[in-house]
């Protein structure tokens, strides 16, 4: 049953009147809407999060509304971003059985999704990373969502057909990609109006990194490469505050900012965020040093990767059924090893792109305007700001000398190294 | 007045009959009708052309055919690559003002469109070049052309949303992108089904290549680039049988193919069928050596390059209004070397990749479907085959080893000392 009324948000009193009616919500947690129980619990920057709870279930609606909400009014945010986010998710769970919410309901209207409420001890990945938690199956979970959506997402796989009108699709979420070309890749550049950072402490810095002349050409590099290189469907925004976990499960939400960009920008956002909790735990130490923390945190983003490389490569060898590097010159020849040489050169692209979108997305969170709990649950000003220092300088490091960085090795002994430096 | 009758081929039978009302035309040409002298001149691969001349002037009707003309009604290819002409043509003129020829009329359902007629003296450039004639201007003409849609279709100026907009408009010309995708990177480097060859003389030397790894490897590579890279909004078919000229005026028609993809293809391809006409000259020559027309050749690419980074340049310096590069990090903070950093980078990276482009362009001009005159029209198969050799030769040369070729005068003295020698 498709609502026709025109956009209205929901809220806590009007949701059960709206949605008493709809039977993929009632085939989920009954029909007694009356005594149904509702909550608001939107902590992100977008959009309204509610948690329903009927007699037989609970499920989650999500809404977006017609501006950002970390802002308000002032800055519009088109509806169909809930179109998007619909889409991808469909998508995603094709590709990656398992690694997203199920939908129960789309409603494009009211921009209204109905999914499955991940009840606790399902906690959003960041919150536990910061409570200092080592969930054993992040790198394993993530690591096979990324090389699984990213792989079948692309003409390595789909046909070019099916490709090229999904691109088209997606190629109407301009608003959110502007959000990201903006505030990822230009505004932490240069002194823009939204930006903010721990100051006076990090000026000094800031002004150093902003009269950067070649991290803002390779800046600026990354966000051409992001914003021409439509090479498979992303998430657009895979952070540590778009996964939900438990001990013994991994689910990537709110994919709102999907849209063709390149395999590396998602898998170096994810593990820029893995760097800074490593950076930020310093800050959460209380009455006992987080070593173990940091050297779990490292492992993550090593095993991440591995998982990615491996899985990617399977895929490439099983999979491998789009127009790209196809067959017929390879394999249907007898030689394997040139579909070696080939994925051997892709890899080698993704590694040293992804080290680009991480630095990028290390700096965005520091000196931008979105900021994250990592840094900003730490209360004292300056200790904060010396996590963030380490932090900027990593980014800077890696987003540089991508291309003269070996592996994930040197990458996390750079990491070690900057923690353990006691000055700014 | 817009036609809604279904689809019918013109004929030049029944074309005064189906446009003698139409009043796009008869403002061009007259209105009486039964005087017009239609002529059928398409020598081309895939529509009906006619010439259409009344008492008052001549136009051109260029008609798509629901198959390709080449190959017959077994090879199905969908009317509406004359909409992307239509779209590609209004682009490149607003782009590069008189560059293209002048569009009367456009009739969708007809996959129709009445343009400009280029009367003689003009000529195909590839038969020009054929013939030793040295065009003083094309150089200039091409290079120009190229800077300015190219540059002017990218986010490097236009509104990003508008560019997203049309990225999917274009998106749609899924078939003709096929063809290049099969045609011309995969295709040749197997045994394809429609692939021919000068044979057998060539035969070693085909096998040869069909069996070098990092050839089909580099191949696969400019491919992924070549449907992953939205870059700007192409030509998309820019070699010598899609330019017409005379001694001073350069027209660029034909643009079918236009879609979003990376600005090395169009200047590649275009480079490249210089080369092919340097290579094809030994083959042209009657009773006088033809060395003046070879020099020629070799300083027209150079010149073409040389006329292409100048304006390219100056665009970047004077019209950068896209999202890329934006002012805002560079000239805006007094660092203007910041963005000539950066101009710097992406010209090299146009300049390995139109390398890699223009290899695989002269290989499946030898090797695959689509053969070009250049090396056709020499009758005698040994004397081609010479010919054709040497620039498969090159081509692989340029393609494979394109991250270590320092300028165009490295690959012109490559192609000067592969041209002087004597053994296949």
């Amino acid at each position: 049953m498709t609502q026709k009324l025109p956009f209205e948000a929901l809220s806590v009193e009007t949701l059960p009147a709206r949605l008493g009616a709809n039977e993929a919500v009632t085939a989920q947690i009954g029909k007694d809407a009356r005594r149904w129980k509702v909550r608001e619990v939107g902590d992100g920057n977008l959009n309204l999060v509610f948690i329903v709870e009927g007699a037989e279930g609970a499920v989650v609606v999500k809404q977006a509304l017609p501006y950002v909400r970390l802002v308000g009014d002032s800055w519009p945010l088109p509806l169909k971003r809930s179109f998007f986010e619909y889409h991808a998710l469909t998508r995603q769970e094709r590709r990656a059985p398992g690694s997203v919410p199920s939908i129960h309901h789309f409603d494009e209207a009211q921009a209204l999704i109905v999914m499955e409420y991940l009840a606790p001890p399902h906690i959003i990945l960041r919150r536990a990373l910061i409570e200092g938690r080592q969930l054993p199956n992040i790198a394993r979970d993530i690591g096979l969502f990324m090389a699984r959506t990213l792989f079948r997402g692309s003409d390595l796989h789909m046909p070019t057909k099916d490709r090229k009108a999904d691109l088209a699709l997606f190629a109407d979420n301009v608003e959110l990609c502007g959000i990201t070309e903006d505030l990822v890749f230009t505004d932490p550049y240069f002194d823009a109006k939204l930006n903010r950072h721990t100051s006076p402490q990090l000026d000094g810095l800031v002004a150093e990194l902003r009269a950067d002349r070649d991290l803002k050409v390779e800046a600026q590099r990354l966000k051409h490469l992001f914003a021409a290189n439509a090479e498979t469907l992303l998430h657009g925004d895979l952070h540590s505050g778009s996964i939900m976990v438990t001990d013994t499960e991994t689910r990537m939400i709110d994919p709102e900012f999907a849209f063709y960009g390149p395999i590396a920008f998602d898998v170096g956002m994810l593990l820029a965020n893995f760097w800074m909790s490593f950076f930020s735990q310093r800050g959460h130490e209380q009455t006992e040093k987080r070593d173990a923390m940091r050297a779990y945190l490292l492992g993550v983003t090593a095993e991440t990767w591995a998982v990615f490389r491996a899985e990617f490569s399977h895929l490439w060898r099983t999979e491998r059924t789009g127009m790209l590097y196809h067959r017929s010159l390879f394999e249907d020849q007898g030689d394997r090893l040139g579909a070696e040489q080939a994925l051997d050169h892709m890899l080698h692209s993704i590694w040293t792109d992804l080290l680009g979108f991480a630095g990028i997305e290390v700096h965005r969170r520091i000196l931008g305007l979105a900021h994250n709990a990592d840094f900003e649950a730490i209360a004292d000003e300056n200790l904060r700001a010396t996590c963030e220092a380490k932090a900027l300088k990593f980014g800077r490091h890696i987003a540089v000398n991508r291309r003269q960085i070996h592996g994930i090795d040197e990458v996390n002994n750079l990491a070690a190294r900057i923690e353990q430096e006691s000055s700014l």
